[in-house]
């Protein structure tokens, strides 16, 4: 494991039967109470942009970041800046003014449904999405329906921490890079 | 009012009625989707910071950025990064793991909870408090109880956007700043 890798991992704290029993939850808030574990966290992701991602990119430029509500609102921004890319965000359905478009994801009880700003992204603009964690990958999913729907080309999806075992990447219709592998 | 002040606000969209009638939603996210307005936006704040608040610090520094779920968390990391700081969430009951903290705010039918991490703060660390706008104060108050009772020192409270007639600043335990006044 690259040593930026096993420094953030050794951060995130691990809450066993939370939310609810059965479940181990990682705390990434720990990264960002600490202001050199946190530059670690973006300049990895923003290294694999530069030194991967965008090399799929026929124009060579990633013009927009997208992320969701509310975890992925804490590094997707940042991200956007360091790449002078736009940041347009995925929220859950009544909270963007305007025209909006939606895309429906299954949740553990039932149906959720996320939106996007119906002029946010341009037809062709060359886009990556951004969120904290991947489990099954659901919402991941509807967030890369939206980028479709206005026509955008999604190259990648980001993740600090993967659950492996929920095999997420067999749902997405472009690559999946995640910083943190969580097997069990 | 200043050029960047005036180029921000020229960017902010007003949608009338919405989320109901009578209300005017001014909308933040072209602000993000523009990498030139962002920028502009953050160092504001940042310039705010360190040509003003530092001053009224004991030891010339920013502690902790406190941002609030969830379009604090949109520029409140940046800030911290910036700065060198640590980022501390406030969130809504529930959403954050280990010993939590609480404090409850009027919302417009009823309370509501905040909460924010046992351990996040230290006794004595300066604080700067940020979000998107403050309308009546509610959840800023919020917020500022939670960082006094972990024992910070709150210097500042910053927002986007300021809706003036509602006279917030008189609830809250420390300055207000505000980029973009709304008088009506």
């Amino acid at each position: 494991m690259p040593a930026d890798v096993d420094y953030l991992k050794g951060l995130l704290r691990s809450y066993p039967d939370y939310p609810k029993k059965g479940i181990v939850f990682l705390d990434i808030f720990p990264l960002l109470r600490n202001p050199v574990a946190f530059e670690t966290l973006i300049t990895h992701f923003v290294h694999r942009l530069t030194s991967h991602t965008i090399a799929s990119s026929p124009s060579k430029k990633i013009d927009v970041v997208v992320g969701l509500d509310a975890r992925g609102f804490l590094i997707g921004p940042i991200i956007a800046m360091r790449l002078g890319a736009a940041f347009v965000p995925v929220r859950k359905r009544g909270k963007l003014p305007g025209e909006t478009i939606s895309a429906e994801y299954q949740k553990e009880y039932g149906l959720d449904v996320f939106e996007m700003q119906a002029d946010a992204i341009a037809k062709g603009q060359n886009v990556v999405i951004i969120d904290d964690l991947i489990a099954t990958g659901g919402s991941a999913k509807a967030a890369g329906e939206l980028v479709a729907k206005l026509g955008g080309n999604t190259l990648e999806y980001l993740f600090i921490i993967e659950l492996t075992f929920l095999q997420a990447a067999s749902k997405l219709d472009a690559p999946m890079y995640s910083i943190v592998k969580v097997d069990d």
